[in-house]
């Protein structure tokens, strides 16, 4: 494979993935750990290089004005590098999701049925600014047998593909084809256009980013996608809701990380709850710097609350801006939901276990909650060891996606002529 | 919901589908069980209703020109139809895939993690002349949980439409909506495509009927598409082959029902296999009155076979005509395979057990078989009770699936104010 953009072939390095996923598919678990350790010595052993590349991305991030937090996602360090290489030694760790048998049967003439987990195929990523996705995402590509098409975003070109190379050299002294890992080095929109409809080399698309790369991923794609990370997460607080758990739970989904998907946007209040408890909602916005965007009731009660139009209950905020939107029953918060969720998580905070029984049925969502965050929608949290996104959609994979996530299943029967 | 074709609103239909979905959704096993057995009584007793709309599209079909094969799986009769109200008793005595806890914690905070499987929501079924599929696929709609929007071929138009109305009235005795049960009775293309990439609305699409409706789904839609069906099958007789298997899982996969996806269409054979039983084979193609279509070699070997193209190893004959590719090892087999199949069923002939082992594991197939025939990629053979289709995708679900392909899984968490 080449990393030149004026070689890039797309086709042709998506048709090198999928010969090497089939040696890969093959090699036994200590091999992908052997290697999986390999690779993590030479990112260690070869993280000046890395470093030198990601100099010229942080230049020329710096030259087109880009902000303070994306610098800082674009920005690597020693410290950092050696993070990406003990990621990979624990996925290494992680069980192999890949040749496990879900179930065995003897038909009546004597079949022998299983159903064994088997790799994906080719896995084509596509994704944004942080680097450490390109070694991340190539882990659990390899551990769990797939071969991996890598396209990254332009702000992360040099860093991306000097990390390529690296994990190259340390794949040359393994079993695994340095052919199982693939970077489009091309900045051109043909080429990751191409990658949408490559049905017969790419097995599954996963855009990783923000919601406008995932929705052209989509609404493009024919090869199957695996729909990750929009969360425009809402908490309800019932009438029955207790005040501090309410207020706990409101400032923790808010504010412990505004940025992430399991972040909550909107907070959706029962209006009896609002006015028996305005104060202390007053004083907890006060106090953790949460400006309040509200409908017409929310606004009239809450000082300094600005107007909410639809955006604001349709967009997340990434910040430490939420919507109140207020109701008179459960019923009207998961309508709300259903307008304007993104199927993420949601969570209800009541001690009326009939509303949270209705809430957690109807409210349609990866991960629903009663009494409790909804920032625990995490693989890490979870304790699922790595991940490779938070699903949304409802086909294959839904909420934190580990490493089963990458297989598919294959029928195995083993006959001695059985004929129907 | 209407059903003439003046009226029909696409869009809204879904809408009052997916609210449908909601009430189903919560419904017990029980109730979804009684109204199954409802409906299956209305369709008996009022199967003459039935066969009065059937007679018009038999009629149309006439006029049309339809050949018998297609006027034969367009044709109902008292008995059929009873059939039908049959099946839905059987899928009643299915268990229920919804509601199924598949895992169960607690993290170290107290939080109860709950994996619950949940129905998908709303199922569009594309479909092509068959109206058993009107009756079918609702009946495992609804019992896991799912509302449906059908849209059936034009030539059983009339059929389907009756057959809607039927299940409506026997609806209407029970807590399922009728509305749950939605039939799009326009013939416009117009319709069909407006399924396509309605996502807000519709959680799945599946196609049933051949490969050109299939592709076209599968290219035009944005709404997630549950892959079906198509299967252009080989059987690979290995040097090592035993000769009375291989001839008898030929003969089986070809001629049993050479209509069906899990039908042979090519015989691909060792060549040094070929030229010790060549007398034995074709004999076999005699008696079995098989049509051999072949490349040089086979040709050289098989009197009277038609010299094959590109044509004939890529596409379905459906009838006893049958590809003859000759090859030197496994390998070559393989990667024939990878070139034309279609991800189905794909068998090896072979006492030779590492020939074997390198077929079923390098073969990127849906089923994979050791010395048997393919025609056991199937539901009832593998003793599943219905099947909503065989998918040849690898997301999701994989070969035959059953009732549990039409659920999804939801994440429940229960808490007393955990924060992370």
């Amino acid at each position: 494979m080449t990393l030149t953009a004026e070689k890039t072939n797309v086709e042709q390095q998506a048709i090198d993935a999928k010969k090497a996923a089939k040696t890969l598919s093959m090699l036994s678990t200590e091999d992908k750990n052997e290697a999986l350790h390999t690779v993590a010595s030479v990112l260690e052993a070869e993280y000046e290089t890395i470093l030198q590349a990601n100099e010229k991305d942080l230049n020329k991030g710096r030259e087109k004005g880009y902000d303070e937090a994306f610098m800082d996602r674009l920005s690597l360090s020693k410290e950092r590098i050696y993070e990406f290489a003990q990621g990979l030694r624990e996925v290494a760790d992680l069980e192999d999701p890949t040749g496990l048998v879900k179930s065995d049967w003897n038909l009546e003439n004597g079949l022998n049925v299983q159903q064994v987990t088997v790799p994906l195929g080719v896995i084509g990523m596509i994704y944004e600014a942080r680097p450490n996705v390109t070694v991340d995402a190539t882990g659990l590509a390899l551990k769990s047998g797939n071969a991996i098409v890598l396209k990254g975003g332009s702000s992360a070109l040099s860093s991306n593909q000097v990390i390529v190379e690296v994990m190259h050299r340390g794949l040359e002294k393994t079993k695994i084809p340095k052919d199982a890992v693939q970077f489009i080095a091309s900045t051109d929109r043909s080429a990751t256009q191409e990658l949408f409809t490559m049905k017969e080399h790419i097995d599954v698309l996963i855009p990783r980013g923000g919601g406008s790369l995932i929705q052209a991923v989509v609404n493009n794609a024919t090869v199957p996608v695996l729909e990750t990370g929009v969360g425009n997460c809402h908490i309800y607080i019932d009438k029955a809701a207790d005040v501090e758990k309410a207020l706990n739970i409101l400032v923790n989904a808010k504010t412990d990380r505004p940025a992430v998907c399991n972040a909550a946007e909107t907070v959706i209040i029962h209006k009896e709850w609002l006015d028996a408890n305005k104060d202390q909602l007053i004083a907890t916005f006060n106090e953790h710097d949460i400006t309040p965007h509200g409908d017409e009731y929310a606004v009239s009660i809450l000082p300094g609350a600005i107007p909410a139009g639809e955006e604001d209950w349709a967009n997340e905020y990434l910040s430490k801006h939420i919507a109140v939107k207020t109701v008179t029953d459960v019923t009207e918060a998961v309508e709300h939901i259903e307008t304007y969720g993104t199927k993420h998580s949601e969570a209800i905070v009541t001690e009326d276990h009939t509303a949270a029984k209705t809430f957690l049925g109807l409210v349609d969502a990866a991960a629903v909650y009663h009494n409790a965050s909804t920032r625990f929608t995490d693989g890490s949290a979870l304790g699922f060891g790595a991940e490779i996104g938070i699903s949304t959609q409802k086909l294959h994979a839904r909420g934190p996606m580990g490493l089963p996530a990458l297989t598919t299943v294959k029928y195995q029967m083993t006959g001695t002529g059985q004929i129907r």
